[in-house]
């Protein structure tokens, strides 16, 4: 099996100033083709450190990603470790890397400095991977069987995540030309409101019975769900690739609506889809939201999803009964029986913004995050969510609510169960898949 | 110099399920103590490696913290491995954390099994430290100078991150009395609105005035802005201290009020601070948020702080122009003139939302998160923030607004730099201090 080690540059992270999300993502894009990652490395801007490491990594695995270090008042000591170690005799430039230097100054009215052009100059033992989103190019150096006992290569990236991000679909295609890499194909299906332990027993016949070259996995997420994810070794057969559909086929008889997508898919950036339903209909559903405990969070989960404002008009935060009462229009009788956390105040918040805000759907949270508040009937965890259907045609008002229980000691991630429960709901609201 | 490895143990970090944010809150931790973190590593769930990359730890470093493989199911493993590697002839039982999963479990009305009870059971090498916040505790291997040439100790931490950060009080309570560390003190002051490069040339020369015992750190975050945190060392004798004192002093002279707070403080955490603003009051003030582009990311940190709901009244998220018109009482005329994006906009949306949720502070943002959309007057990454004051007593409303420029091609980060500009513009304004 082809292995792989990552290792990050810098002292930054050493310190605790940042976290290290590149690796994570690197890990996760070397996995899907099936090269097992040994482990993950960070150290400090020391070249000696850089040199000794590395060259560690190199005897242990047959690829090294490494990343940061890159910067144009750091790059001498990871560019000047590389070069040593790859046995370098001096640097070059590469032309494309300094058309790109050139093109993003001077889109920033900035004058290029000697540091500036140094960025695009390189050790002579490396092959150059342009970078379109930086200043830094990813250098390749490859290492013959002589040196490390087996064939290895070491692509260096810089360290902003999202440079590191844009250049990795170009790395997987090299690593896939130069290494013999077992075909693997990978499908997930996503899964929402069905705990893991629940999930595994519903599911647990139909596992066992999966041939040994179609493995399964369980990716959690607070967010997300629980992502399946079924991955078919030996994907050259085509027999194998048509038996992993069927495999899937079956999976989605036996969980039904628990699944709601596939692939990268999360419970927000399917509402797209969602509210383009029925797929006859001229114009796009609306939605809109009414938060209290979850503060902002639902509203900015709908919002990360570029385009959002074809189908979303918008969210109130209520974080005072006042403004459930005066804006939203919730009755104070409400309020003042039941209490801001019921099943009556979620559903008349959802009623509330959905006229207020005039759209088809909407979504209401009232609920305690934490970490203190609550009481014995209302412990800290709990959430009352709604969710809202109107029809413009016959105006007639469909309205749907539930009780989450988020029994974790931290606000944040009761806040994110909270969130993610409500827009499960709303899935469940327009699939007409509920509880 | 006292050195300390960081290592994370678990196959769900490799394959990049989850991104480790432990080893980053444990290394700010121990450079708080002058220790010098030289490395930190994630291993799988394999025996052998975790034998001897932990063995390859404690020959380089003095300290090695490891978290994660402790969970009730991968217990043998890691439990096994440092039994191995520190010579246990057997397991014994922690009287403190078998009272702990009792209690836990018992509060969750769980049964009580072998598995659970195992998490009590401890290699009889190791000294418990209890766990107040989960099943497993954390245990502490110390080796003696034979062994690796110099003192070493191993602590082995739960991967859960709450319970990781509970534990590290006792844990560098138990580093202090078993290492001899240099005593020292850090003070952070926190600056937003000055650019690293700026600020730099503006305390070039009282930075270069500092004794060699009193180092500065530039630590730059979006969401916080830049923290300057200074650490004397040989804090032990007491004119240092004061002279600190006295450096941070001249500091606050030449930066006014580019400096907004000290310690871990944030833009929303000085909240309840700003907002009892003159200290005199009797009452509170409040604060409600008109947010377009940042879509709920502003509510959303404000509301990160627990017990906000004392002076946050709520928020409208208007993502479209009749929510802006129809709720935010917005005249249309002003966007059909101005456009939505524009100063206009945004100091009609605060003056607005200020009105509808009856409070006396607001603030506003509308901009261009991207990636798409903006034009060439306003490209991705123009956003218009606006603050109000209305005076109870004298009905007067006082309106101030920026235009925010963020150049990040990522959505995320443009939404985080125009939200913590927004928290900026208030704080400028209850203190009086705009630009």
């Amino acid at each position: 099996m082809t292995t792989a080690s990552i290792c990050t540059i810098g002292d930054e992270i050493l310190i605790g100033q940042i976290v290290d999300t590149n690796s994570s993502k690197i890990s996760t894009a070397l996995n899907t083709l099936g090269i097992k990652v040994r482990y993950m490395l960070s150290i400090g801007d020391d070249r000696e450190e850089i040199i000794s490491n590395l060259d560690k990594c190199l005897r242990d695995t047959d690829i090294v990603i490494i990343t940061g270090g890159l910067g144009p008042t750091k790059d001498d000591i990871t560019k000047d470790a590389l070069a040593s170690l790859s046995g370098a005799t001096g640097y070059k430039e590469s032309p494309e890397q300094l058309a790109i230097v050139k093109r993003i100054l001077g889109a920033r009215h900035i004058d290029l400095l000697d540091i500036n052009l140094a960025q695009a100059l390189v050790p002579d033992t490396c092959e150059v991977i342009p970078n379109q989103l930086g200043t830094a190019p990813c250098m390749k150096f490859p290492f013959d069987e002589k040196r490390y006992g087996h064939r290895a290569v070491l692509y260096s990236l810089p360290g902003v995540p999202y440079e590191a991000e844009g250049l990795l679909d170009a790395i997987l295609e090299d690593i896939k030309n130069n290494f013999q890499l077992e075909r693997i194909i990978h499908k997930n299906i996503i899964t929402f409101g069905v705990p893991e332990s629940v999930l595994s027993k519903q599911i647990e016949s139909w596992e066992d019975a999966l041939p040994e070259w179609l493995h399964l996995a369980y990716l959690p997420n607070a967010t997300i769900g629980i992502r399946l994810r079924l991955s078919c070794y030996g994907a050259d057969d085509e027999s194998r690739v048509a038996r992993m559909d069927q495999e899937i086929e079956k999976l989605r008889e036996l969980l039904g609506p628990t699944i709601y997508g596939s692939g990268d898919d999360t419970l927000q950036s399917i509402l797209p889809r969602l509210l383009k339903c029925p797929p006859e209909a001229a114009r796009q559903e609306t939605l809109s939201v009414a938060e209290s405990c979850t503060g902002g969070h639902l509203s900015q989960l709908i919002t990360s999803i570029p385009g959002c404002s074809r189908y979303y008009n918008g969210s109130v935060t209520s974080y005072s009964n006042e403004v459930k009462i005066n804006v939203l229009g919730v009755d104070a009788d409400i309020i003042a029986r039941y209490g801001a956390v019921s099943r009556e105040c979620a559903e008349a918040m959802a009623r509330g913004v959905a006229e207020l805000m005039d759209t088809d759907y909407s979504i209401a949270t009232t609920g305690i995050a934490g970490p203190d508040g609550g009481s014995k009937d209302k412990p800290v965890g709990t959430c009352w969510i709604a969710a809202v259907h109107r029809n413009r045609t016959t105006g007639e008002v469909e309205v749907t609510s539930k009780k989450v229980l988020s029994m974790s000691a931290s606000r944040d991630v009761n806040i994110k169960r909270f969130a993610s429960n409500a827009l499960d709901l709303l899935r469940r609201l327009v699939e007409q898949q509920l509880f």
